[in-house]
Formats: C-alpha cells, structure tokens, sequence
C-alpha cells in the first residue's frame, strides 16, 4: 500500500485492497473492536513492556504498570491472551510458574504501539498547554 | 532517539532524553492519560476521518461513524478539542454553520493512527481466529 494512499482509513478502494472488506467506520465491524481493545492503555503498556523482556510474571507487570488493579490487570492480560496477542505459559513447578510473552502477532504490533507512546510522550506537554487555554477560555467571562 | 533504543517505552534513558520526564508507567502520569485518550476508537476514528477532508461537520462526522450516538461524538469532539487535537469554528452565518478539522498538532498524529488502524484491519482475521481457538479450549471438557 502507499503510503500516501490511506489517511487513517480511506474507506473503499485502498481499505479493500490491502484488507478484505473490514471497516472500522461500519457498524459492528469486528476491526473497531479490536481498534479499540489494541489502543487501550493497559493493552498498549502490558505490550509494550512484554515486548522489553523475554517474558513477564503477573506480579512483575503489575509492578511494573504502577498502579493498576489486579482485577484490570488479569482483564487486560485475559484479552489479549483470547485475542493471540499474548502467550500465557505455565509451568508445573511448586508453586506453578505463569509467565506472559508476545505471539508472533503482537511482534508486529510492537511497532505502531511504540509510535503512539512516543508520540504521547513527545506532545503531552504540548497536549497539556492546550487543555489550560481551552479552559480559560470556556471558563472566562465571554 | 535510536529505533531499537525504544521499545514501546524503555523507562530511564531513553524515555528521558526524549521526553524529559514524562512515563506512561507511572501513576497519575498525564501521558498515560493521553495515551488512553488518543488510543479511544472514536477519537481515532474521528481523527482519521478528518485527516482525510479539508473540514468536517457534526451530522458529517456522525454518519461516517456508523452507529456513534451524538453524545459520545460530542464528548469525543470536544475532549479533542480541548486537546488540542480538533480545531472547531463556528461560521456566524444563518443557520450556523461548525466546522472541524485537524490542528497542526493532530496532523503529526496522523501516522501513528493510521498504522495502527491499519495494523487492526490488516488483522482481524488472524485474532477472530485466535478467539476461537481460545474459546473452544475454554470452553472445552479439559
């Protein structure tokens, strides 16, 4: 596909081209679902953090994700294990060993997950500005 | 900032040279935040719908996505708005007319949004397959 070709999704032509007939901007399409469960953010950092180590034990992502739930946590890893974005291992040991990896599907999810972080790590100051001047101006006397 | 430096966020390093102190990791940080809000499925769809027009309106907007309700399209536009993120002018003509479109800030969102969109279409197969793989085994005598 060119680069060019697609803005987000330009529905129609380039859509279908490179992907069959889903799309995100029709009603119950499966790809707006998962649209949204890949940029939640507890999907986008227990991904991004599995795809920092080889693999994860629940009490190190819980950790490591400062302050989520164990109730979210287990939800979040529950999903993307359902969805083969996460390799859920156990290993029969006393006590039993659980550890969390990446599929070879989430490997190449690793990439546009990154950019979104970065690209909220790059603007939030920037993002920040913007919602101070909005409430001024929704705040202020006009 | 190296491209295998980083992979979704490595904490210390290199998060900080590039961002100064922002981490997605941390509690109560605001890149979090933003992360969850720029990962939204109708904040993504919205944004790629207006990266591919000139200008948008509201009843434009709502029917290119199929099935929003106005409330959550409006609370979608006006959290972008207050982002940053979505430019709203109102054209005092009669009746008024409100137009959207992307800010200078949303356009360097534009390619993240799209590869993760496109990543989404491109596979949808593979995880509603996934699910039911998983299904079956859960769903199983085992």
């Amino acid at each position: 596909m060119e680069r060019d070709e697609v803005s987000a999704v330009a529905p129609g032509q380039a859509v279908t081209e490179a992907t069959s007939s889903w799309d995100p901007y029709a009603r119950g399409c499966p790809s707006r679902d998962l649209l949204d469960r890949i940029g939640d953010k507890w999907a986008v950092l227990v991904l991004g953090e599995l795809g920092n180590q080889a693999a994860c034990r629940f009490t190190q992502l819980r950790k490591r994700l400062s302050g989520v739930s164990e109730k979210m946590l287990t939800q979040t890893l529950r999903a993307l294990e359902r969805d083969g974005l996460v390799l859920r291992t156990v290993y029969p040991e006393v006590p039993v060993r659980v550890e969390y990896e990446l599929t070879p599907l989430s490997e190449t999810l690793r990439e546009p997950l990154k950019a979104l972080t970065e690209w909220s790590l790059r603007h939030t100051e920037a993002v920040l500005a913007a919602r101070e001047v909005y409430d001024a101006r929704t705040e202020g006397p006009s």
